[in-house]
C-alpha cells in the first residue's frame, strides 16, 4: 500500500469491468442483450470463497466505495469509514465486491452507453429496472468471480432493498444480509417526493425527453432541482438547524431572492455539485426502481409469507431522526421476519443526522455491523472446523 | 340570503376595494406610495365596533374567505365551514373582515398592478414584504372601516404569524389573538422547502426574472413544481397513506415515466391547476415573507421579551400530524406566552391532514375556537354591561 494513504486505507484501488453476453430477461418484460458492469473488490477471496461481502449502493451511489483511484484523489469512496483493515467491514477478513448497477453512469452499462440493436447512445430508451433485474444481474457477477455464496449481502437505502432481495430470491446464495435504513416499500410520500424530482428533470427545457446527449446540451437545472429537494429528504430536521441554524448568509436580509440563509447556499452548491457529475436518465430510473420496489406485492401483500423464502440471518438498522425510512419502516421488516421465524437481530441508532446516518461512522452502528458480521465469521470457523475435524477423523 | 346557497352559509358576497393614499413605509427600507386592498365582510358591525374578527390568510390564499361571489359558485370561500351564521367564527356575533394582502394576485396592489412611478407592470419589482409589513397595511384598513379595536385577529400557517404580529405591534388593537398551525419563526427544513420551490420558478425559461408579463408568457412548469412540493409539505404521511395509499393508477407498472400511483397525477393535477390561477411573482414574495418572519429577531432572540408586549388573550392550535409547523413548534409559542405571564389556551388536535388539518372542520378544534370567541364576547358583554350600570347610577 502506498503510504500516501492511511493505514487502514484499502488504497489504490483499480476498477474492473466484466462484460456480459447472456441476455438478462427483465421484470419490465424488456431484455438487456449485452452489458457491462464495473466492479472493485478490497481483501482477498479465501480457498473456501466464503468470505465474500457484497455492497449494494443507494441511488446516487456507484462502485468505489472504499480506496482511492489515485495518489492525488482528495476524497476516498463513499464508505471507506466502513470498509477497510480493522474497519466494520474488515478487509482483513473478507473479500468485499461493490459494483455500478446497470443503469448507472458510473461505468456499468446505462443511459450513456451505446444500443447494440441501434447503434445509438440509450438514453431514456434504457430500459427501466427493478431491483430483482440488479439482484440478478449481481448474482451473474458473483458466478463470473466464482462465489457461490456470499458472507454478507450489505446495503444501506436503496442498497438494503437489494439486500432484501438478495434474501428473498437466491437464498441459498448469502449468509448474512445487512439492511440499513431501507423499508419494505415505498410510501405515498416518498413516491410523492420521487415524482416532484422527476418532474424537475421532465420539464427541464434541456431534457429533450431524455435525449439530451443528442442535442449536446444537459438537464442540469432540473437535475439540480431534484438534488436539493433529495437533501432535504436525507437531512433531518434536527440535523438542518445544527448545520445552518437559521444563520444568514451576510448577517442582513436582502428582501430580494439572493441567498439569504446558509441553508440556500448549501443547497445550491449541492444542486449545482450534482447535476456536473450524475446523468439525468439514471437518476430518472433509480427513482422509479425505488418506487417499483414491493417485494410482498408478489404474495398477495403479505410480507411474512414473501420473507419466509429466506434462510439467511438478518442485521436491520435504522437511526432515529431519518424521516424519509423512519424506524418504523425497519420494524415492519423486523416484524415480518420475526413471525416467519428468521434469525433477526435489529438496532435503532440515535443519530441525529436523518437518513445520511447510514452514511457516517457512529460507533454503535458500526459496532453493531461488526459484531455481526464476525459472528458469521465464527459460525462459518467452526462449521469449516468441524469439516476438517470430521475429515481427519474420516 | 338566496336560497341557492345552505342556510348556514353567508351567502351572496361582493368584495369591495379600498384605496390608499398615505405611503407605506416597508421593513425593506422600500415604500409604497400608493395601493389598494380588496376584502370582504361577513356579519354586522355592532354599534361599539366591537365585535370585529380579522382573518389573516396563509400562502396561497386570498380575500375570499367565506360565501358565494355568485349563484352558480361550484365552491364556496377558502374557509367557509369556519366562518359564517352558528359556525365557530359565528356572523350573528361577529363582523369578520378578510383581505387579500398586499403582494397578493387577488385584487389588492402586488406584482400584477401597475407602478405608478413607471406607469409599467411591477412584475419582480414590486417589493418584498415582511410580516409586520402587511400588519401595517391591515391596520390602516381598519382605520378606514372604523374598527380602533379587534375582538379578535385569527389566522392559520402565514396567517398565523400575522395575528402574533398584530399581538406585538398593536398591542391596544386586538382583544384575542388565534394563532393556528404556525411557528415563531421557519425551521432550515422550512427555508430549505420553500427556496427548493422559489428556484423552480426562478430556473424556469418562461420566468424571464420575473418579467414574464412583459414576454407575454408565464412560467407555469416552475409554478407547478413548487406547487407539487408544497403540498407534499401541507399533507402528513399518513394521509397521504390513506389518501392514496400505493394504489397504481392503471394496476400495472407502467415501466416508463407515465404516471404509476395515483399520488402522482393527484400531484401533477395540484400543480397545474394553480399554476393557472396563481401568479409567480406572488409565490416568490409570500415565501421570503415566511421565511423572513422572525419577531424574537428584534428581541435579541429573546421571544418572551419580545412577546411581553402583547396585551390580548392567545389561543394556540396545532395538529398532531403537521409535519411542516408540528405541536412542538407551537408549544414555543405557548411557553414564551407563559413565561411572559400571558393568557394563553392552547389544544393540540388529533388529526390526521397534516398541515392542511387547519383548513378542516374537526369538531375538537372548531369547538375550542367557537368557545374562544364566545368567551371573548362574554367579556366584552359583562364590562359593557358594568359601564352602562355605572352610567344609569352616576
Amino acid at each position: 500500500m502506498s503510504n500516501v494513504f492511511p493505514d487502514n486505507s484499502v488504497g489504490l484501488i483499480t476498477p474492473r469491468i466484466a462484460e456480459f453476453d447472456e441476455p438478462l430477461p427483465l421484470r419490465s418484460g424488456r431484455v438487456l442483450e449485452q452489458y457491462s458492469l464495473v466492479y472493485e473488490t478490497y481483501g482477498t477471496l479465501n480457498e473456501n470463497k466464503d468470505n465474500a461481502v457484497l455492497i449494494c449502493h443507494a441511488l446516487s451511489g456507484n462502485h468505489h466505495a472504499a480506496g482511492y483511484h489515485s495518489d492525488t484523489d482528495a476524497k476516498p469512496g463513499w464508505w471507506d469509514e466502513a470498509i477497510g483493515p480493522g474497519k466494520p467491514i474488515d478487509t482483513n477478513q473478507f473479500f468485499v465486491i461493490s459494483l455500478n448497477n446497470l443503469g448507472g453512469c458510473d461505468g456499468s452499462t446505462g443511459p450513456r452507453s451505446i444500443n447494440p440493436e441501434t447503434h445509438e447512445i440509450y438514453g431514456p430508451d434504457f430500459p427501466v429496472f427493478a431491483v430483482r433485474d440488479w439482484v440478478k444481474s449481481q448474482a451473474r457477477l458473483a458466478d463470473r468471480l466464482g462465489i457461490d455464496k456470499f458472507a454478507a449481502v450489505v446495503g444501506g437505502s436503496l442498497g438494503g432493498m437489494q439486500a432484501i432481495r438478495w434474501s428473498i430470491d437466491y437464498p441459498d446464495r448469502l449468509d448474512q444480509c445487512v439492511v440499513i435504513a431501507a423499508a419494505p416499500k415505498l410510501s405515498a410520500q416518498n413516491i410523492a417526493f420521487n415524482e416532484v424530482a422527476r418532474q424537475s428533470i421532465m420539464k427541464d427545457h434541456e431534457f429533450h425527453d431524455g435525449h439530451y446527449m443528442k442535442f449536446d446540451t444537459y438537464p442540469s437545472t432540473g437535475l439540480a432541482l431534484a438534488r436539493m429537494l433529495g437533501h432535504i429528504t436525507y437531512l433531518s430536521d434536527d440535523s438542518m438547524r445544527e448545520k445552518f441554524g437559521r444563520v444568514h448568509k451576510t448577517g442582513v436580509l436582502n428582501f430580494n431572492y439572493d441567498v439569504d440563509f446558509e441553508v440556500e447556499s448549501y443547497l445550491r452548491y449541492q444542486g449545482e455539485n450534482f447535476s456536473e457529475r450524475f446523468d439525468a436518465n439514471t437518476y430518472m430510473l433509480m427513482t422509479k426502481a425505488l418506487d417499483y420496489f414491493d417485494p410482498a406485492g408478489d404474495h398477495d401483500n403479505d410480507l411474512v409469507a414473501c420473507l419466509s423464502q429466506a434462510t439467511c440471518e438478518f442485521l436491520l438498522v435504522s437511526f432515529s431522526t431519518d424521516w424519509r425510512f423512519p424506524p418504523k419502516r425497519s420494524e415492519e421488516i423486523v416484524n415480518a421476519l420475526i413471525k416467519a421465524k428468521k434469525n433477526v437481530s435489529y438496532i435503532e441508532i440515535d443519530a441525529p443526522q436523518g437518513h445520511d446516518a447510514f452514511l457516517f461512522p457512529i460507533p454503535d452502528y458500526f459496532n453493531a455491523l461488526s459484531a455481526f458480521l464476525n459472528r458469521g465469521a465464527e459460525q462459518r470457523r467452526q462449521i469449516s472446523g468441524q469439516t476438517e475435524t470430521r475429515e481427519a477423523v474420516s
